[in-house]
Formats: C-alpha cells, structure tokens, sequence
C-alpha cells in the first residue's frame, strides 16, 4: 500500500507565513460566553473567578511560551503579543492561532475546577476562536492595546449601570438599556454617583482596566523616557533577525524562568512601557 | 475615553475567506506528544486509552458541529472534513482552524481523567495544532483521507515490529531501526510471522485503520454504485448554496440528533463511500 | 559591497501559489476607457476597430500562451481561462496577472496604429489591470463565462437602445437614462423596433455576444453529448498533475501552432463545449 | 436573460488588501529579456538606448501615479516605491501590480520606436511581469533599495569584465565565465585596470549606480541630519491615515506637477535621503 500515488495531496497546502518584522498579535474570544455565563449563573457585571481563570489561562501560555511578550485581557478575550522578531513556528499564522488558542483552552478547562469548585463544567464546554493580525510599528500595537483597554473601560462603565439599574434600581432591562443608549460617559458616573452613591473610579482596578500579563523584572526608574520609546522597533530588524542562535536560546531561557506579572494597570499611556523597556525591546 | 482614535488598528485584521466550492480539511495534530507519550507512559505501539480518548473528542467535535462531515484520525491527528457547500463561520479560515482546534482540545482534557482515571494531568498540558486544507473535487478528497489512512497503516506496521523486535526480540532500538531501515510491508510482515507468530492482519482493526467518525443513517445497499459516486458534487454547488435557510437549518437539526458512528473501516475504496452516500452529498 | 547584509529583505515576498487542480481566470480590464473613448471618439455604442483591436491583442496572448484555453472579451475587458491542470509559473497568482495584463497591453498598444491610423496615441496611454479567479469546478467556470456572456447581452441592449434614443430620439442623456431606468429586456426591444424600426437581434453578433477566442481543431459532430461534458473534470485531477514532461511539452507545441478562431457565439448553452471537446479537456 | 442566475460566481473573487501601514515596493522584470537583447541586438555589457527606454517609461509611470514616490532601475528591472500611507486602489496587491507593470510596458512599447528608430518591434513583444512586496519600516524599505542597487554593482562589475575578457581579451565565453568564477570584486578591479587599463569607477555612473527616479524640489542643505531620518515613518501613520480629502487631493496635485528627476547616485548611504527629506515623509 504504496502512499505515493496519494501524496501529491500535501500540494495543496498554502503557506501563510506572516510579514517578518512585524508585531504578531493573537487575540482569542470565548465562544458563546455569553450562553455559558448564564449555565454557570457568573456574577454580573463582572464574575471575579471567570476572569481570575481567563488571566491564570494565560499565565500558563506565557509560561509555554517564552516568545509571547505580553498578554491583555479583559471579559472573555485575551491578545497575546508576539516580538516583531519572534520566528516562532517560521510566523505560520495558522500554526501560531491554533496553538495559543489550544493551550488557552486547555488551561482554562484543566484550571475550572480549581475556580469554580461547585460548578462541575459539562458539554458543551468553553471553547475560543482566535486569529493573527499584524502591527508594523509600535505605535500601531500600543494603539492597538489602547483601544483594548478603552473598550474595556467603556463597557464595564456600560455594565456596572446597567446592572445598578437592573439590580438595585429596579428598572426592567428594557428601561435600563433605553435609560443609557444616549447618556454620556460623564452622565453615566453622575448618575451612578447620584443615584447609588457608587463612584465607579473606586470600582477594582481589574474591572475598569482589564488585566496585563508580562515577565516581571526590575522597574526602571519613574521619568526617565527610554530612548526611542515609542518607536525603538525601527532600528533592529535585521539586527535581532541576525541575533545569534545561542544567544536566541539564552534569551529564551531567561524569559522562561522569569516570574509572571497579573496586573490592572493603564496601558495606554507612556509609563507602564517606559518602566519596562524590555518589554517592548525584545530583550530580557 | 472615546475609543474613536484607535478603532483604525482595525483596519489591520485581513480577510481569509476560503475559496467557495471546496471541501474543508480542518487537520490537527498533537503538540509534543512524543513527550506526553513517555510522561503518561503510553502504550506501545498503541495506547488503547489515548486512542479511544481522541476517538471520544472528535465525537464531541461532531455533534458541536453539524457542519462537519467526517472526521478521521490516527494516532496524535485529527481531519475533520467540512462540506463544500458550507457557510460555517462564512468560511473564514482562521475562526474555522482555530474554533475546531480549541474544542477539540477542551474535550480532550475534559475526558482525560475518564480514560487515565489513574495519571491525572499537569502542565505543559496536552494542546494541538491545526490549519484549513481545501480540496476542489471530491477525488481529491478521497485521495487525501486515502493518505491519511495509508499513512496510518505504513506507521502501524513499522511500530508493531519495531517494538516486537525491542520488547521480544531484545534488539535496542538502534538495533530495531537498522533492522527495518530497507525492509518492504511484506518483508515486514513476513518477519513478523516467521519470528514472532504475529500475524499482522489480526491484529486490531483500529491500530491498522485508524478511526472514522461519521454520522449514521441506514446503510444503502450493497453493490449499488451511487450515482456518480466519485464526482457527486460537480453539479450541485449553486444549488446547495442557494438552499433555502429554512431548509439548511431544517437539515443542520436532522443532522445535530443523529447518532455519531465510530468505526475502523476501509476508507480508500468506494464502498464505505457507496453505502453512506449522505455523507459526500451533504444531505442528511 | 557585499550584497549579504541586504538580501534578508528577500524574506519579506510572500508566496501566492493558487489552488492546485482548480480552473484560473485572470480577467483584465481597461483603466478608464470612459475617457479613453471620448478621447478617441470611439463609435457608441459599439466601435468596431476598438473591439477589433481588444481580439487582435487577445489572439496574440493566446499565441504566447498555449497554456490559455480560452478568452472572452467584450467592451474594453477579457477574460483568459487556464486549464485547471495548468503549472505555469508554478501557479503564482502575481506573475500570471501581471504577464497576461502586461502581454495584451504590449500588443493593445503596438497594434493601435493598424486599428486607429488616424488617431495616433499619446500619453496618458491605454493601460489594464487583471486579476486572478480561481473555480474550482467546470460548471463554476462555464457559470463564470455565462456570467460575462449575460452581461455583455445586457449592457448591449442598454447601450444600443440608450444611443438610439439620443442620436435617433432627440432626447437628452439625463431623458434617455430616465426612460431606460425601469423597462424591461422585452420592453427595451419592443421600443427600439416600435421607436426606430429595429430589430436588436440583426445588430451584429460582435455586439451581442462578445468575441470567443480558442484553438479550432475539427469540430466534433452535433448532438452527441461529450461524456461528462458539464464535469469532465473531477476524474482526472491526479492523472494530468502526473502527465510526463514530454507528453505537456509535446501537447504545448501542437497547442501553440493550432489556428486560434475568434467567433461571436453562445457560450451559455452546452453546444459550443459538445463540438469543441478539447477546450475543457485540455487534451489538444 | 437575467444576470442574476450566474452572479454568485462573484463570490469566488478574494480580497487581497494589503496590510495598512507598510512600504509598497511594485518590482517588475523584463520577461524573456536575454532573448530579447540578442534579437535586437543590444550592445553588451550595457545598451544605452535599453536603459534610457526603461527610464523614459518609468518617467512615465511617476507622471500617471503622483502615489508613487521613488522608482528605482537597473537592466530589465524597476522598482517603485509606494508610500505606506497610500490608499491606492485600496492598497489591492492585484489591482497595484497589474496597473503599475501595465502601464510601464504601454509606455514601453509606445516609446520603443524612439530610442530604436532603426529595429521595429515585431512580436513576440517585450512585456515584464511584477509582484508587490510589502516593508513594515523605513530601514527595510532602504536595506530593499540597498540591496537592488548592490546588485546592479554587482553585477554590472561582472558583466564588464566578462564581456572585457570576451572582446578585448579574446577569451571564449566559457573561458572568461572561469576565470571570473572565484575572483573578488578588488581582484575584478585589478584585472580590468592591469589587462585593459580600464579604470571600473571611471565607468559611467549610470551603469555602476543604475537609476533613481523621483519628484525633484530644491535640495535641503547638506550634512543637516533629517530628524529621524532613518526611520520618519514610525510617528505618523495614524495621523497620514486621517489626513484630510481635500489636503490628500491638493498634495496629489502639487506632486502630479512636480519636475521627475532621472539621476544615476548612492542611494545607499544617508545622504541622498537626507537631502531629500520629502521623498520618505511623503509630504511633497
């Protein structure tokens, strides 16, 4: 039973490697998270230990994964950045979203239990979508985790009223969403603050701001811009694209016994980048 | 914090739809489990239980799917076959490879601890990867699950001796290697009987065949060649993409109650094809 | 100045090698041939020179490309068909494109002066842009060409109706649009033969039909059905991929000193394809 | 005869934007080009009237494409060079390269008959393929640029000596191939200078530099370091992306009047670019 004759089927697969230098970001979505909030009764506007699973998830691929620089999730997504020089997988877009998407999904499954001790998951179980988009600067990618976290803040601003509403206001879901389709942001802190005397800036951090997963190493000091900071990306295509294999595999190793870092900290702006220049940077 | 200013990082995700009018190959593959084979010392050549477990997570894949036709798989691989007719996703690549991908991987780690009651888990957890692979014609098809299944039987034989000539010959495995480097299937086999008393035709179906996993209707007749059985889907394509909603969800209920089929059967020559021709056409 | 520290940039092209075993369409259309045509005082609503001169630069890419079966054309666009079987360029998306544009605009322009001697060229030139379509089935492609047929019919009896109402009608453009908008095929027929004495189906063929252009053998007998004519296709995907080097190169030469014919003919109905058995067959 | 039956063949047609953000380069060759020299006889190692005919024609691309900032040529090959701020054709790969090699072969052929009053064209005729290749930064798109203008260094210091030895030297083509098969570029000086008293730099600049074309305003003043001249473009994408219609429109106009320059200088080192500052900030 020769295999030959059936080969020239492997013609049909299409490279899709990904544009060298260039920031690689895989976001993932939970699939119908929605519908499972609902099974697993999550808490609203923000269930505490689904998010707690979602960053210890990605905890676990940051450490399968030395190549990912950063991880941002809030809700049921998460993105995990990938250096623009990371030749993981030589940048097969499928090979990079299938793979962090897996071990995204087996964590989560593998860890429910731990977060969710009463609540024993049966099919259909979570699952998640991902894909590749690609950032040619750093501007780009830090716009790009910009619009994240001010998503993020918008619609928790959005949640927390609404259920304020729903819950302790007792206006039907109906009401509620008519009550907030055209209220401003600043009318929606007034009437949170006027109405239930909630001032939704001392809500957790970890609502408001969604959570940052990174390799922690020692801050450098408050104020002093790093050189280049928002573009240092420019300089070094080819430089770290020739970065010597051993001092590749060096890299990696420092990176792999790295502590990871959980916080809910604004990205938005310069200083969360510049006190750790070696996040961007590439190098450990 | 309007989130205007950096909604143009949008811009940035890029379009892959497959082509319309070709069957969809979703193939995954287990990540490392050459390693994971000696961590939860499996079985050789074959682990009964890591079988039956990948048998037990593309059924899960089948009945979260309608959409899929036909999964086969061997050893650490997956195929899950999508009709060519399908809308599923629109037909985006990466929410197809990776959707597929991560449920697959959920039921895997969900159902280990009923199939490895005794080695529970622990990270770097099982994970796999997967890419889309199109096929325009039916042959075609056919011809790649008829690699797959060469394949499986090629890498089977080789096994099987190879860990007869280390468990029972006494070679090591250097020895073993050697031995079978320039050996045909027949002087396989023949080593096999003379040496061992293995007749390898006896030995079980699923180890030679791998797993097909289809949906189970009433058998068609034997030896009544369905109608342009290999090229049964030349003619159809406006047709079925013009199939009324109501009809492809009537179709798609139908098809999410049948009873899923796990068999170790003969996928390269037409009968299996021919008795099942629900399966090619696309209507349940 | 050694080249090396440069030629990392080569790593940034990106392969684009279309589907194996599906037909490719590479359509070209004329780049503003509005005013291309005021400019020229081209004939409305037909020029005859300037559709001469579209068939005379697409007989001569089918002269310099045996691998095109057949080519289409009306108004200022062509489509040219490759065989499905087709490994020229080895299949890369780009180079066919821009060879077939940049072959039909070397001829368009270096045969202007036998078509336009009065009217010599002159900067902005005539240009195209092309891209490829790939069908993954015969019926697809004969829907495609269909497709093309059906508009050319359409925008004719428009273009012939909306011009007689001018030239004829003494009606303005803004009044003959105005009159146009809702008729019917059978309506716009009926007013040009009530109106102006007009039989639309004696304007000439040329301009109803567009122009076929393909190698002419002998024309096999009427009514007899090729077998499989509509999918002569899905059989013989893996045997043509396996056609020896010499017996392509030998087809290639009796292809490139076949007479290439250009009719204006149905290529909607299935008789243009029964008598000319060797276009979709490929075998010439 | 309505269309409707056959549009959905639309839907086989796939996008092919490319990514926002990065360099455009649009390569094209001449296809054929060696056969092409011989049957015209050009002179060898370089044929002036070839070369200027590539310019002339390129010349005319930057005229009808105010988007195209940079072109760059050496033998049978042009480069040019899209701003990553472009909106072209909705940065389609397709559209760009079929458009930009379209018209450079029109201009071609249209202007053969000047540069060669004495060979008329007759087919087969010249024509040349082209490809888009996408660079995320400014020190890739330079290090692109870089590495075409070592090439035709490098290959221009071969083609003289060889075609040196051939004619001067009375060696036989395969004799001269050898004895420039292991020699370093010092050691082709010295062999050109001690056999032939030809001093290499000596040779015209735009047979040793190849061509530079681009929109000429007045020169910034020399060793005045650009701020960010190596890479200007990190800051702005966002920003260029929602400049203003009206803006966009008038800066089209200032540069469709511009004076293009055809020059034959280093375009490897800084100074070129730092003199030109308009030409990477795409501000005209």
């Amino acid at each position: 039973m020769a295999n030959s004759k059936y080969e020239y089927v492997r013609e049909f697969e299409q490279t899709d490697l990904l544009l060298p230098n260039t920031w690689i970001v895989v976001r993932i979505d939970g699939r119908g998270f929605h519908k499972l909030s609902t099974k697993y009764a999550f808490e609203k506007p923000n269930d505490r230990s689904a998010l707690d699973l979602m960053n210890a998830a990605a905890v676990s691929v940051m450490k399968e994964f030395p190549d990912v620089i950063l991880g941002y999730g809030d809700s049921d997504e998460y993105s995990f950045i990938f250096h623009k020089s990371t030749s993981l997988f030589q940048r097969r877009a499928s090979k990079l979203s299938t793979t962090i998407t897996s071990t995204f999904t087996a964590h989560y499954v593998y860890l429910w239990p731990t977060y969710f001790p009463m609540k024993p998951l049966s099919p259909p179980l979570p699952s998640f979508d991902g894909r590749c988009v690609l950032y040619p600067t750093t501007k780009d990618l830090r716009n790009y985790l910009a619009w994240r976290q001010a998503d993020c803040h918008i619609n928790n601003l959005y949640n927390t009223i609404f259920h304020t509403l729903v819950l302790r206001g007792n206006l039907s879901p109906q009401e509620a969403e008519a009550a907030l389709s055209t209220t401003t942001a600043s009318a929606k802190n007034e009437m949170l603050f006027q109405g239930f005397g909630i001032n939704y800036n001392n809500e957790p951090e970890m609502y408001r701001k969604g959570s940052v997963v990174y390799r922690a190493y020692e801050l450098a000091p408050v104020g002093v811009p790093v050189s280049g900071n928002l573009n240092p990306d420019d300089d070094d295509g080819a430089e770290r694209a020739s970065l010597s294999k051993t001092a590749a595999e060096k890299e990696k190793k420092i990176r792999s016994k790295a502590r990871i870092a959980v916080e809910h900290v604004d990205i938005i702006k310069d200083d969360f980048w510049e006190r750790r220049p070696w996040i961007l940077s590439g190098k450990s």
